[in-house]
């Protein structure tokens, strides 16, 4: 480490906060200093950046002396109880939770799509959820270029997208069913190996789980227009990372292919990826470990002209989480 | 075996002619004599049936002799080789292939919506795609009641859609991922374990595959409409057995999801699926071994007042195939 930002990261221990690490690094994020904050369950332990070993601390709200840049992965209500001691103690919280996402003043950012609304923080930026990032970094392209009237979005769901417990249960249920033994589940309510489930987000009044209406709302101030209506069916199946996604998307006019395409070929933050010839589109294997969101399989929807199928696959803990954020700490 | 029927079962080895026998069964088919046929490969195994255990013959265009029955179950180009022979031979065939599918004369028949169709036929009756069959279930009465204009479908398909090698091939690759030891495939093109692809059925010029566009024509047939604007993405997930789908459907009107619900309490082969309360819906291991298509989680489309979204599972060999085709051979 040497001169840059004091840079706390919160969930240090979690999944996306191990991501945040190695983002951090790869990208050459100029870190002063390093602090590791995590639930006391966490004390003691020691995670890698780089040459050194860090200990990881235990989050207290007095954790945050010094700290410039607090990049949160620790849930809703910890970064409910702790984001403002770090804005009080002079950070700017870049949280990964649904806790701050949809409050006035606070910028919800992708950095391809939105990154002027970074200036209007008033020392929380919002990171928005991984599904909705996904969808969004192509759509936004093929919105500004064609006008979109509505999509229609199926995702098929990761476990990491539940965390890194959530993946090593998938990994030991699976194995306990191969082997024929029971499994005594932790995480998932029903059973997961070799098995899938509507996401099991709680449950609105009108039957779409928080997921769901994440994706529509989210998409709306991501994008600064909710006049696109968004309809979404959020899926887990049993793979470990890396979210896929179907989308239909109905334009103002008849869109060819090959335009869209084209548009998605200079759009940032995408990677068309597919052998159309050998029938091979992205698949969550492709996806895991690439910071671009993988596009392709666009066509012309035959029950509708001016309708686009496209097909996504997205790293659920990279451009969907820990990416995402430190993206967002190097426009700050 | 007592008084009814010469019913031979054509690919009796594999996942879904194995299903095929134990339907007979469970459903008390009349059978007088059954003869069981498969590939070479096959020849000298002996498979259950009731008390009895039948030895496997050798499929050739010789071996119909007396049958009435002809259930095939091994694949198109197996299909359209020897169910002429066997029609000669007297048999009327119900073909689970796509071989002769939307040949005009070959009724496709789905025994709760078009059972009267079966009366032209000409020997031979197909049995629909898995995919289709599922998803026409519980849209046909919808369709009756309020009118379909569209439907958007994308689908989570199962390993056993491939067969019982593909249903081992995911078992042993997975268990191979697992353990950290390499697997070498020999069905599917690429990664399944912990993995997910879309559909890798032929791609067609305009970017669908067959699976998808199976999904459209055969809906129409079997509907006898083709009014009806469908647009499929079909994806296979690593589950073993039952298909599941999400539907995005439009009316000609706003419908009530307690209207659909009512609906479809009421239609044959389906089962209301579901605690809400909970938030647990249908999965492929509830599905798995059910006759009925299960169903639930009927929702108002944010989107669109005109439109529900609807989440369905079917065991894809039972009513996805052996079941569907002991049925149509009942209404003959």
């Amino acid at each position: 480490m040497g001169s840059g930002y004091h840079v706390a990261v919160v969930g240090a221990t979690g999944a996306v906060g191990q991501e945040m690490l190695a983002v951090l690094q790869k990208r050459r994020f100029p870190v002063r200093t390093l602090t590791l904050l995590a639930s006391p369950r966490s004390k003691g332990k020691r995670l890698r950046y780089g040459e050194e070993q860090l200990a990881v601390e235990v989050l207290t709200k007095d954790a945050f002396k010094g700290v410039e840049i607090a990049l949160f992965s620790a849930g809703g209500s910890r970064a409910k109880e702790f984001a403002p001691a770090a804005v009080s103690a002079g950070a700017v919280v870049v949280d990964n939770s649904s806790a701050f996402r949809m409050e006035a003043g606070v910028p919800l950012v992708v950095p391809e799509i939105n990154p002027e609304t970074i200036r209007q923080h008033q020392g929380i930026i919002a990171n928005p959820n991984c599904s909705t990032i996904a969808m969004v970094v192509p759509l936004y392209p093929l919105h500004k270029a064609f006008g979109v009237k509505r999509v229609v979005v199926c995702t098929y769901q990761a476990a990491s997208g539940a965390g890194a417990a959530a993946m090593e249960e998938l990994k030991a249920e699976t194995l306990a069913q191969l082997e024929g033994r029971p499994y005594q589940r932790t995480i998932f309510p029903q059973q997961y190996a070799f098995n899938l489930f509507p996401h099991n987000s709680p449950l609105l009044e009108d039957g779409y789980c928080e997921e769901e209406v994440k994706m529509v709302r989210e998409t709306h101030k991501i994008m600064g227009d909710s006049s696109i209506r968004i309809n979404a069916t959020c899926v887990r199946v049993p793979v470990l990372r890396a979210h896929s996604e179907a989308l239909n998307i109905e334009f103002q006019r008849e869109v060819a292919p090959a335009a869209a395409y084209d548009v998605l070929r200079r759009a940032p933050g995408i990677e068309i990826h597919e052998d159309r010839a050998a029938n091979r589109w992205a698949t969550p294997v492709d996806g895991s470990g690439q910071d671009p969101v993988l596009v392709g399989r666009i066509r012309t929807d035959r029950s509708q002209p001016n309708t686009l199928d496209l097909w996504l696959v997205s790293d659920q803990l990279l451009k969907g989480a820990a990416l995402n954020a430190v993206q967002i700490a190097e426009l700050l």
